[in-house]
């Protein structure tokens, strides 16, 4: 049995998909569209090369995933990005920071220069604290860009961490 | 014989897309991946809607092209987005600056929020200089985001103009 973080596999989608689609349809943390069919989705999450994708399995269980790659194509492929994605049922454990720390830790094994995250909801406590704690700054927050289901509209941040 | 700002065309890409391939090349502004072929390129620029792209023709001939829809989609699809090629021949003429007008009109108008550019290259001081003339003001700048081909690593400004 596996256990900790590795790779996602394909036929791991069918235990993502539960968490993954109960934390947009939350509608508090990411602007994937809502409503999508679980293959759709899956397009959006299990991307291919150069992405990596994994998953944080504990006895038997898959309680997040992460997907990372380059934020922009070109002239920008140099600065790394990612999104995570924990299950409800394993919040406050630290499955945030081991899916954080592993992304980061590949992102400098890989050669980035820095990381930026493109858009961390400003009411997402959690996730802001997270990524503060790890080094991260803000760099600037976009007023008025997410539509929180109970906030309404709040801010985005772009945060950032250099690795070079 | 069509003048002016006008919704582009499949046959327009012939047009577009050497000055469009130039600009890449160049190396000073945008991180989309050099070296395309042409079809590719035309997948990444004439997008299906929500996406709207126009083109300026003057006396024949097609001096830039704008490409625009909603930044995010989602819960952050009320907050559009742009890309703007003016051909090198006819820089200095206000092209550029009668596409942003136009982009800023169609995005009231279309009902968005507000307009946010991502990843406007800090040493590309003509497009820095057009949109905060517009009003636009940068919420913050990623440093060492863009491989500039003759500056090397320079910042990429995230810049936003409220509408509503």
């Amino acid at each position: 049995m596996s256990e900790g973080i590795r790779p996602a596999r394909g036929e791991d989608w069918a235990r993502i998909h539960p968490f993954w689609a109960a934390i947009v349809a939350d509608g508090e943390s990411y602007t994937y569209p809502e409503g999508l069919t679980s293959d759709a989705a899956r397009a959006l999450w299990m991307e291919p090369p150069p992405w990596r994708v994994v998953v944080l399995e504990e006895e038997g269980r898959i309680l997040g995933s992460a997907k990372m790659g380059p934020n922009r194509p070109g002239r920008g492929d140099h600065v790394a990005t990612a999104s995570f994605m924990v299950a409800a049922a394993a919040r406050g454990r630290g499955v945030g920071r081991r899916l954080g720390e592993d992304m980061i830790a590949w992102a400098r094994a890989s050669g980035y220069r820095a990381i930026q995250f493109n858009a961390v909801v400003a009411t997402n406590e959690g996730a802001v604290r997270l990524w503060t704690g790890l080094g991260f700054r803000i760099v600037g927050t976009v007023p008025e860009a997410f539509r929180s289901r109970r906030h309404g509209l709040v801010g985005l941040h772009l945060m950032h961490l250099p690795l070079a």
